[in-house]
């Protein structure tokens, strides 16, 4: 059981094709061999028209044909996806660019972009048979994956380090998840994670094992596609992190042009963090990426070993397109930016696409007169000790006569 | 310059009628004056159809000729209302009636229903020519009016009492609003508001004060009818603070069927917090509220002398319907009843919804064959401490193997 217009999936590396089964990564490439899903777009461009999308509802379900499920399998009730894109002329006058937009995927189910990928993943955990479904993480892929599981009543485990915030591990607990606390890093967590899901039989979520999550993630270039088709962006500008995200992006622009439904493709500008940018340095070097410890205010970019790189770097080299760093103050003042000037309230990691922007205008990187697409990947209110941060370090704070009014 | 639909303002005590210009309340009644917007509705239905709204965006400027506002004003360009609505049958199972829809309220642009109001606020703040816009809160209704007049580029001055949590002011500041610490209690900051927009000229957002903002909320009643009309509930259940919210919605049913897009009307459930519910007591004794302290974590409805209570009780009472108490427990309780059975984490006041409709079920108030739907007011993301204590009074946290994996 799956979709029909799936046709099998392909190794990064090896370029092996595998028949669509409940397989995580190339067997012949282990850990390294990110598989990728193939469909027969012939077949899809006969049913996913412009007379069909008028038709459909607005979430990500209206490109049903380019998602690797089955159309019996349950989906999830929370709307997802087809997130409002903004002009923003104040925020572009800020950047230095003609004209700048906007894509809030803070306004998901649980507030940030990982809502596209998660609601895949428990799709396909319920068609391959599992009751349960795991990652490691204690950012917007828990949550998301905690209210999605939830949404089909799976019971998610959620493995955390023992440093994890309280108030992140709030929102896993109040959807029912499983907080499972490893006395450990990250990647200590990410490896108990893959060995439990082994011996207990549960779907694993982690992003780079798992093929299906980026055709979640495609769905916003889709959507930048048709929602964007009569101002297509010049560029489009998104923070990286794994780079999952920004590949999957890609692979839905590459599609809708494939499909006739856009005539050419945006250029790609990907943004890390100065203290998470194994993936610029590896750009640079037009080498793989080394591995370290990350350290940024931007969680949701705070990765030290970007497992999607191949992926990542051929979609950014692909799109004629460019990649760079910025720093934690810059991204502090491009999130005070973004919600004066364009009323959007963003995590770090959103800020940090604007934030890069901007350098890139700087720089010559992009020229001045060109229409960029930002997006923002979270909800600012899941990380409001970096606000307080944004907002305090402008230091104006307007003084008025507060003395109590005559009664 | 106002909307050619709209014939006058009508005082909820006097019944004397006022054109639409910039007063606040019946100059005659005073502040308990509250006016009602009044409008033409034979005009109004050669322009709002099943045709017209078919080829309209889903936001609430498709009820554009319902609404009090200039075809000419700016609009915010923050995509606000058309929330979804779930079908939610487990949740249905725990409340014990047949079927029950969730609004998700909490998917508005910065978390909260009170953007519908917020939206209009600052757009009347436009339209009279206002470039600053107050209110006094240290809620959603202030950061709504924060992000909406970020939107439109209006200052906008919130007076919040100076034991405000600083998680709270963190998103007015990002926004640019100018926050006035006042030295004293709420009542006493909304008091220095009021003052402070008649000396600095100032819009008033202070909902109980300013009979446009409602009109803004009633949205989510024509919202109700139209995305419902196939199955229109039998009851509509949302919690009580103020009393605007519930008002508002009447009127958005009343109007939806003013017009023929339903044929009947639900009863409404005014749900309030056992801590802060002068409305209950003044419904049961079917007279004035009396003001007292208010008590209740859910702090959107910690309301101790609730402005629109004529309006509120009116609405509830032509409805045929209902209001009762809840207990702060139960709140905790169905918050988590609400996230792990419908997927839809929300604040306490619309966790109160839920935990109404459950007992409205058990005292025979809600016969269990019939169909509700409640409103979740606003999104989980900004009360993390109450997720935290309706998680943790779950006491169940499950025990798994955590010794690490063999590497």
């Amino acid at each position: 059981m799956t979709s029909h217009f799936v046709t099998g999936l392909r190794c990064v590396i090896c370029n092996r094709t595998y028949l669509p089964e409940a397989v995580y990564t190339c067997p012949a490439c282990g850990e390294e061999g990110i598989l990728d899903v193939l469909y027969d777009y012939e077949h899809v461009a006969t049913h996913l028209t412009p007379a069909t999308l008028r038709e459909r509802a607005f979430d990500l379900w209206r490109y049903r044909e380019l998602l690797p499920i089955a159309a019996e399998v349950p989906r999830p009730h929370l709307q997802t996806g087809w997130t409002p894109v903004y002009n923003a002329p104040r925020l572009a006058v800020t950047a230095g660019i003609r004209e700048l937009y906007v894509k809030d995927e803070g306004r998901n189910p649980t507030g940030s972009f990982k809502d596209r990928a998660s609601a895949i993943a428990v799709m396909k955990a319920c068609e391959f048979g599992y009751n349960a479904i795991a990652c490691a993480s204690t950012g917007n892929a828990a949550s998301s994956l905690a209210g999605m599981a939830a949404a089909l009543r799976l019971q998610s485990y959620i493995f955390v380090p023992s440093r994890a915030p309280e108030a992140k591990v709030a929102q896993l607990l109040i959807y029912g998840a499983d907080v499972v606390k490893v006395e450990g890093s990250y990647d200590e967590a990410y490896d108990l994670c893959t060995s439990a899901c082994e011996k207990n039989g549960w779907y694993n979520r982690n992003c780079a094992r798992n093929a299906y999550l980026i055709e979640g993630k495609k769905t916003a270039g889709l959507e930048i596609a048709e929602q964007m088709a009569q101002q297509l962006p010049d560029w489009v500008v998104f923070a990286v992190g794994d780079g999952c995200t920004i590949a999957g992006v890609w692979k839905g622009l590459c599609e809708m042009r494939e499909l006739g439904f856009i005539e050419r493709l945006p250029r790609l500008l990907g943004v890390q963090a100065e203290g998470a940018s194994a993936l610029v340095q590896a750009y640079e070097r037009q080498d793989a990426p080394i591995a370290g410890i990350a350290e940024t205010l931007a969680d949701s970019i705070c990765v030290g070993k970007p497992r999607n790189w191949r992926k990542a770097l051929a979609a950014i080299r692909a799109s004629n397109g460019a990649m760079l760093a910025v720093s934690d103050g810059e991204i502090l003042i491009a999130l005070r930016e973004m919600a004066r000037e364009a009323a959007v309230f963003g995590e770090p990691a959103g800020a940090a696409a604007l934030a890069g922007l901007k350098k890139a205008v700087q720089l010559g990187l992009i020229e001045a007169d060109k229409c960029a697409l930002i997006a923002n990947t979270g909800n600012g209110l899941k990380d409001v000790q970096s606000a307080l941060r944004a907002a305090s370090s402008a230091g104006e704070r307007a003084q008025y006569d507060c003395s109590k009014p005559a009664s």
